[in-house]
């Protein structure tokens, strides 16, 4: 689906802030106006009160209850109508009957509320108050930065959006997910990636930072994922890059197997967030997306019964571990060339078990064999591993180790 | 099976002389003796008449009934002999009692009668006059071509024989549909890609054709079709260039998986036509092959049960269909380049629903949105179709409105 | 596992003279010290007698019983002990207590016995003689070397071990087999390829031999194969070479796919003897191996168990056949390029069916007719072979006549 940076420029503000107390942001102003490739920065929506208030003064649609019903980016609106007047701009879904749904218009003058279909059922014919107070107005697009330095300047992306955190699947559990992620990174030894991470809102706000670091980005990024919809109860789905075949994905595809739980995997035609972006034609950047609950994919998905009773703590944990996962095996991953011609000989080094007998080798010995059979310089450790179905990070200190000792040289990649 | 342009000559002129009431033919005349590459254009063979009488004056094979009675290019014989001294002249297919065999000897002088196996078992000893009345002299092999022009000087190869027609589904059907496919493209507006079309002697026919314009062809031709053995009950079944991987056969495999109708897929290895002379080493056009019941897959090919009740007129609708979706494949299949970096904004130009809700994009816009994703200038219409499962034909309109909008740059390929 | 060279220096010159009486084998001697890649060649391994022997002079452990019964490379000793004392030297597998294991320590100063378990739960207290008779001291580590010369100077490796030849599958099998293939070699024709044949100390014997001549085996070795465990009862196993994809692995699943036995294949991470030096980094030569009871694979394995009733003449024969069919394959297999342009006329030179009918062609024709298809220069005739599921034998005499008509030109590659 198509979002264009629904805002309510306080809201986003106020969401930075709130994440800010947890991670370092750096918080960037974009004016209204500012063109961002084929984009424009749009105004910004001030909404301030929005209800549908009876006679008797009770407000049976009520924005300050849930912002869900009101139309985002309605124009302002006070005026007194009845039910058959109103109804054009009452939107609703017959099919879940006790949900709001979640509805936007950006580019079309417009102004509407959003109920559940059994509450629009027994309104009365009026005559109804209604109301909209809202401003549209010159202002600015903000959106949070983190850049964590690690000993490379390579870089891998974590980018999450900010637009719509009333829904707790998709979208909320992307910010506070990747906000964990970057607090673990923070209180860990400086990692060997810089790790770039980005609060957008969705759709406009990537393009416009693409628009601004393109060239770096590209020169930069070795893996990026975005961040969204993690944390609902559906098992774990990968969301491809266009190609299907960057060191993202591979990474991707590899915690998935050694996480221990099921998932599905989708091809980019399944793309629906800011993927779009990243991997459009000329971007180019190696960026797919771990989810669980995926948008479109979950009958609550843009409703308001995407709520905290969806997301569960167990199920946000599971996601920390899986993106973690990836980070530690992005960390891990090197190439390697050997350094003798034939195998070394291990043994007069202490690394080899000193009896020649039937008596299976200890796994780290084939571990390390097999990091010495397949390092030509060409062949990662993501690859050696997913031949023998190790984990990568099982390699990690073998490598070192084995580099220690002469046996491994390490092959510079670009910016590293 | 190797077909050594078999051509009762005058029967090939009026073969064409049938078509060209119906698209207008070039005829062209190649004389004996010359030179094809490994080949020479032989001698024409005239038959006038050809039987076998009993002594009470009754024919009892007779050339008049049916051509296929008499071998081809069978040698002049006039004579009385007894049954046992005319059987080694004679072919049967003893599992096939009724049918009368299709047998040629080209290369080897000699005579000789095919009938059913039925009516030798009823021969007496005879004597018999036995008498062929046939000429082997200079003269010339003719074929037929049609260029249909387009907007490019790039060609689609439609290529069929001419020469054993008194058969049906091999080969009558070829040139029939290939006919109509011509009559279509002329009476439709000028198509994008040039279409050649050929009605030629089988084998020595296309190896003459390849000797006079393999650079031609070879730098013209983007795709091309054998269209032989079309009208038969069977499945449609694909015949591979010697690649496989042409954009001939794309197109093929795309046609079949959205012709609603099961099919079958051979590769090279399965060939016996006039993909062997375009395939070759050497010529390696990109051409295959679409039937339906194919060359020695059906009982009845290559004998007289191979007629006017074994091919239907609705096997030879549903084959015209096939092809037709090939042509239009062909001519919506384009590559483009997208000229925004990220989306573009859809919204603003009317091309995208003004609301945002959770409701599905109509296929439309889905198609849009899947060309504007993979369009980087490599990947062609067809390969985005497969893609997402859809047939290419539904994105042709579509990436008109985007060039037109300015958000797709076609992608010049030579000659077009 | 990793092996370093074990050699009873006297037993390895013993094994080597008795294979030289069957082929003219060149016996070469490196000396202690010799630096080889990463390796030294150790000193020399003299063992004249070992033993445990009771009070009453009975030699109840006995290493001219079986030279299983010391620990190779064991130092020597000679001291009276009770069971208590002795136990740490003692050796068995109490999951397999009928077996003597097979132990080494090479670079671990060492001794030992080994003894079935059964017979070692027997033992009482002693006190006991312990008898080690050995020397370790600088001497020469020898290995054997064939080289048959062929047409061209490019080479097929066979490479075998002689180093624990007490055991019947892994390893005599090896050497024997290798040398009834290079007697048969020696007794036909010049062969095409030049064959050289290495009967070497597992591992160091290898690294030792790509030490002294790896520009030259990087040049002209074709495909080879690591020969060992090859005369168990067990089915064929295919344990690739490290890409996979070399000459000789596709000429080995060739010739399992044809030999009519069922068959097991292995990628590289199954490897454990010298194809983990030919396929290191840097060595990268094209070897695999061709095994029945694999190493590791069987219950025998490395233990007095695999013997002679183990080891079956009907499995050395099919051994000896399988590998006669890579020769056979390797010998016929080459590029080549047709002459002509399309078909060429086969009739006018009599290798072709004069009779067009529907009879099929003859398999010979079928065969002739793929050779010319898909001869472009580039495709070999094992993967036209492969293509039509037949033995790649079969095209040997039919290329030759190709050639000899003028219709097929052999491509020359390095070296032939």
């Amino acid at each position: 689906m198509e979002r264009r940076g629904y805002r309510a420029a306080r809201g986003v503000r106020e969401t930075l802030g709130i994440l800010g107390r947890h991670v370092p942001l750096d918080i960037h102003a974009v004016p209204s106006g500012t063109e961002c490739f084929d984009w424009t920065v749009p105004d910004e929506w001030e909404i301030r009160d929005a209800y549908v208030m009876t006679e008797d003064g009770e407000r049976i649609v009520d924005f300050r209850r849930n912002n869900l019903h009101v139309v985002g980016y309605s124009e302002p609106v006070d005026a007194t109508m009845s039910l058959d007047e109103l109804s054009p701009h009452l939107h609703t879904l017959p099919e879940q009957p006790d949900a709001v749904p979640y509805v936007t218009s950006y580019y079309n003058r417009y102004w509407g509320f959003c109920l559940s279909h059994r509450q629009l059922e027994t309104l009365g014919q009026g005559p109804y108050q209604v109301r909209i107070d809202s401003t549209l107005a010159p202002g600015v697009m903000n959106y949070g930065e983190l850049l964590i330095e690690g000993e490379c300047a390579d870089e891998v992306l974590l980018s999450t959006y900010v637009c719509h955190p009333s829904m707790a699947n998709n979208e909320l559990s992307g910010p506070v997910l990747t906000t964990y992620l970057a607090r673990a990174l923070l209180d860990r030894g400086k990692p060997k990636y810089s790790y770039r991470i980005l609060y957008l809102p969705e759709t406009i706000g990537a393009i416009c930072y693409l628009s601004r670091h393109l060239d770096e980005l590209r020169r930069r990024v070795v893996a990026g994922y975005v961040v969204t919809c993690i944390g609902g109860p559906d098992d774990f789905t990968y969301l491809a890059s266009r190609s299907g075949a960057t060191l993202a994905d591979r990474v991707a595809l590899h915690a998935l197997r050694h996480c221990g739980a099921p998932y599905k995997k989708w091809d980019f035609t399944r793309r629906a967030s800011d993927e779009r972006q990243y991997c459009a034609p000329g971007i180019d950047l190696p960026v797919c997306s771990l989810m669980r609950s995926k948008y479109h994919d979950y009958p609550e998905y843009h409703t308001s019964l995407d709520d905290l009773d969806f997301v569960r703590p167990e199920h946000l944990e599971a996601s920390y571990d899986l993106y973690m996962r990836c980070i530690d095996t992005l960390e891990v991953n090197a190439r390697y060339r050997t350094t003798t011609l034939g195998e070394p000989n291990l043994g007069r080094r202490g690394l080899y078990p000193t009896l020649g007998d039937r008596t299976h080798l200890v796994q780290e010995v084939e571990d390390m064999l097999a990091l010495l059979a397949h390092s030509d310089g060409t062949m990662d450790v993501l690859a050696i591993a997913d031949l023998y179905d190790r984990p990568t990070t099982a390699y990690g200190s073998i490598a070192v180790r084995l580099v220690e000792a002469g046996l491994l040289d390490h092959v510079e990649a670009t910016g590293c």
